[in-house]
C-alpha cells in the first residue's frame, strides 16, 4: 500500500474510459477541506463549500473529463445528482458525499455515463493496493504519472492521492487531493492543520500561474488509531502534501525537469512565499532551465517583480543540483560560475536558492519547466 | 516621416552590429519619463529616476544586447559614463541626457564599444525618414519588427518609437520607449499625461508576464509649436503609446496571433484593467488562441482567479476578429456556437469580450499567443 490504502478502512474503486473516468472512495470520519480560491468556482465547488461545513464525509466521488465549471444552476444540481449516484450505490447519506470534478470547463456533465461507471466500480470497492491505484488513475486528466504519498509516523498514518499537471496556480488547492489519517483529531484542528499545510506544499506548485476552477483537498480522520499529538499530526501531514505536491511539479504538463526555488533570509515567510512562487513562475526562468541556460539575471529579475521586499545590491543566489551548487551572484556581486551552473542544469530535478540577507524567514516552492510540449498540449485540449 | 523625425528638431541615428546596438536621439525641451516597478531596477533606471527629477532632456542614448542590470555600483558608474559619452560627442551636458539599456542582464557593458559606436553615428545624426529607422531598428533585441507611431492633430504632433518583445508585463513601461512632441506644454502636464497614457497602453500590453528590469518611456516636448490643450494633449499622446504598445504584442516573442481583450461594464477601472490583463496573460488562454481552440471556459476562469470582482453567473463572452463575432457565453449560460468562434481565432488578430454587468467601467489589453516558438527563442537566449 502506497497511499489511502494504508489507512484502516479506506476502500477505493476507480474507472478510466478514454478521457472520462470515475473515482470512489468511501472512508468514514471527521473531514476538512480545502478549496480553489478562483471567483469563477466550479458547481462541486460552490457546492462542497456549503456540505463541508458539517466537517464531516462518509465517501467521494470524483469524475475526470468534464469540470463542471461555468455550468450555472444546473450544473450545481448536476454535482447533487453525483453525491445522490454515490449514495445510492454506497448506501449513504448523498449530504456526505465529497463531490469533485476535474476537465474541461464549460460543458455539463454527462450523468447518465457517471451513474453507469458508478454501478459498474460500486462492486469493486475494496481496501487494497490495487484500489488506490485505480482510483489514482481514474482522475488523471493531461496527468502522466499517478500520485501517491504515505507518511507514517508512531501511532497513526497519513495517506493520500492526487491529480494536477496543468491551470496550476498556487491558490488554495489547485488540484484534486485526498487525503485520510486514522488519527483521531477534532474537526478544528483538522482544518487549522490543512489549511497550514496546504499553504506550505500544494499553494507553493506553480505550473503556469492559471488558476484552477475546481481545486479542492479533502482530509478525513477516521480517529480509528486515536488521539495523536496536534503538532506532530501538522508536521506530518505537511510532508505528506509535500510529497503530493512535488509529484505535480514533477508532472507539469510537458516537464522535463523539476525546479525547486528555496528563497532564505527574507523579512516575512509571506514575502519569501511570493518570491519562490514568482521565480518558479517565471516563463523566463522556466524555458532557462528548460535550454539548461544559467541566465541567472532572470532569477532576480523575477524576484524583484514580486512586490515582496528585495535589495538586489545583496542577494546571493545560486544554481545546483544533488551534486552541484555553483554561485552566481555573491551578495549582489556577479559571481557567475556559468560552466558550472550550466552543469547544474543538466538533470532532471534543479534547485534555485536565493539568499536575501533581509531577515530571518524561508520558504519553498516548487514547479518545471516550459517547453514546446506544454505549448502543444493546451493548443488542442479540448478538441 | 513616420515617427519621431517628424517633430520638428528632433535628429536620429543608429547602429546594429550582431546582437549590439546603439542608438542617439537629440531633441531638447521639457522632460517626462515613466519606469519599470521592478525592484531589481538596472543601473540606468536607478540612475534616470534621480536625473529626471530635472525634467529637462537634451537628447538620449541607448544601448542593445546588455541590459546594464544586477550590475550594483559599476553599473551605475557605466550608466553614467554613457552620459558622458554622448555628451562629448554631442556637446551637451552629461546630466541633461537620457540613457537606458536593454538585452542580457547580469552583464557589464562594453563602454569600448560603446564609445567606438558613438563616435561613428553621431556624425550621421540627422532630421529624416532614415534617422528614425536606423535609431528604431538599433534598438532592438528579440524584437522582428520597428516600432513607429505618430499621431497628427491640429497643430501639433507626437511621435514615438519603441522596442519590446520578451519580458513584457504591465508595470509601468514594460518595455524602452521614445517619444517626442512639438507641443509647448508644462513639466507637471507633460508627466501627469505620461502617467496615464503610459497606465492605459504599454501597461495594458502582456507578453509574458515578467516585468523587465529595464522599462523606460522617455517623454521630451520641444515646445516649437506652441501652448496646446492639456486634455487634447493628453489624449493624442494615449493614442500614441496605444499604437507603439499594440506594435510590441504583435511582436511578442514567437507570436503569430495578436490578442485584444476588452472588458466592458467592470464595478471599477481597476477591475476592467486587472481582469483584461490577467485574462492576456494567461498561458492557458494563450496555447488555446495558438490552437485556434474556442476553449472559452480558460477565458472566464482566469478572469476569476483575477481577483477583481466578477459573477459567472452575469458574465457573456464572445470571441471576434473584423469580420466575426461569436458568443460563447450569454449572461452565465453556456451560448456556444464553437465553429463560429473557432472561425474567429483564425486569423493574425483576435478580440476578446467580456461584459460583466456589474458597473460602467471598461479596459482593453494587448497580448499574443503562446507558441513553441517563445520557448525555443527563451531556452537560448544568452547563450
Amino acid at each position: 500500500m502506497q497511499s489511502i490504502c494504508a489507512i484502516e478502512g479506506v476502500k477505493a474503486a476507480g474507472i478510466k474510459e478514454g478521457k472520462y473516468g470515475l473515482a470512489l472512495i468511501e472512508a468514514e470520519g471527521t473531514a476538512a477541506a480545502a478549496f480553489t480560491m478562483n471567483k469563477a468556482s466550479a458547481a462541486p465547488i460552490i457546492l462542497m463549500r456549503e456540505r463541508m461545513k458539517k466537517g464531516y464525509l462518509t465517501a467521494t466521488i470524483t469524475n475526470s473529463g468534464c469540470a463542471n465549471a461555468l455550468t450555472g444552476k444546473q450544473g450545481i444540481s448536476d454535482a447533487m445528482e453525483m453525491a445522490v449516484i454515490a449514495g445510492e450505490y454506497l448506501g449513504v447519506e448523498p449530504e456526505t458525499v465529497g463531490v469533485a470534478s476535474t476537465g474541461v470547463i464549460s460543458r455539463y456533465l454527462n450523468l447518465p455515463l457517471i451513474r453507469d461507471q458508478c454501478s459498474r466500480i460500486s462492486p469493486t470497492l475494496t481496501h487494497s493496493a490495487d484500489a488506490e491505484i485505480t482510483a489514482a488513475r481514474a482522475i488523471m486528466t493531461t496527468d502522466l504519472t499517478e500520485k501517491h504519498a504515505l507518511v507514517e509516523r508512531d501511532g497513526f498514518v497519513i495517506g493520500g492521492i492526487c491529480k494536477g499537471s496543468g491551470m496550476i496556480a498556487p491558490n488554495m488547492g489547485t488540484m484534486l487531493g485526498y487525503v485520510y489519517t486514522d488519527a483521531e483529531i477534532s474537526q478544528q484542528d483538522l482544518q487549522g492543520a490543512l489549511k497550514s499545510a496546504v499553504r506550505r506544499s500544494f499553494n507553493r506548485v506553480v505550473v503556469d500561474g492559471d488558476t484552477s476552477t475546481n481545486d479542492v483537498v479533502f482530509l478525513t480522520a477516521t480517529g480509528a488509531a486515536g488521539k495523536v499529538p496536534k503538532d506532530e499530526f501538522a508536521r506530518a501531514l505537511e510532508e505528506c502534501c509535500t510529497i503530493l505536491g512535488k509529484q505535480i511539479a514533477k508532472d507539469g504538463e510537458g516537464a522535463t525537469k523539476m525546479i525547486e526555488v528555496v528563497v532564505r533570509n527574507a523579512l516575512t515567510e509571506d514575502d519569501a512565499d511570493l518570491i519562490a512562487r514568482t521565480i518558479v513562475g517565471s516563463p523566463l526562468v522556466k524555458t532557462a532551465v528548460y535550454g539548461e541556460d544559467p541566465n541567472w539575471g532572470r532569477i532576480v529579475a523575477a524576484a524583484g517583480r514580486s512586490g515582496a521586499e528585495i535589495d538586489p545590491e545583496i542577494v546571493s543566489c545560486w544554481i545546483a543540483n544533488r551534486n552541484i551548487r555553483a554561485q552566481v551572484c555573491d551578495r549582489g556581486t556577479i559571481a557567475a560560475d556559468l560552466s558550472q551552473a550550466k552543469a547544474a542544469l543538466s538533470g532532471g530535478e534543479v534547485r534555485i536558492e536565493l539568499d536575501l540577507a533581509l531577515g530571518k524567514e524561508h520558504a519553498t516552492a516548487w514547479g518545471c519547466d516550459l517547453t514546446e510540449k506544454y505549448v502543444e498540449i493546451n493548443g488542442k485540449y479540448t478538441t
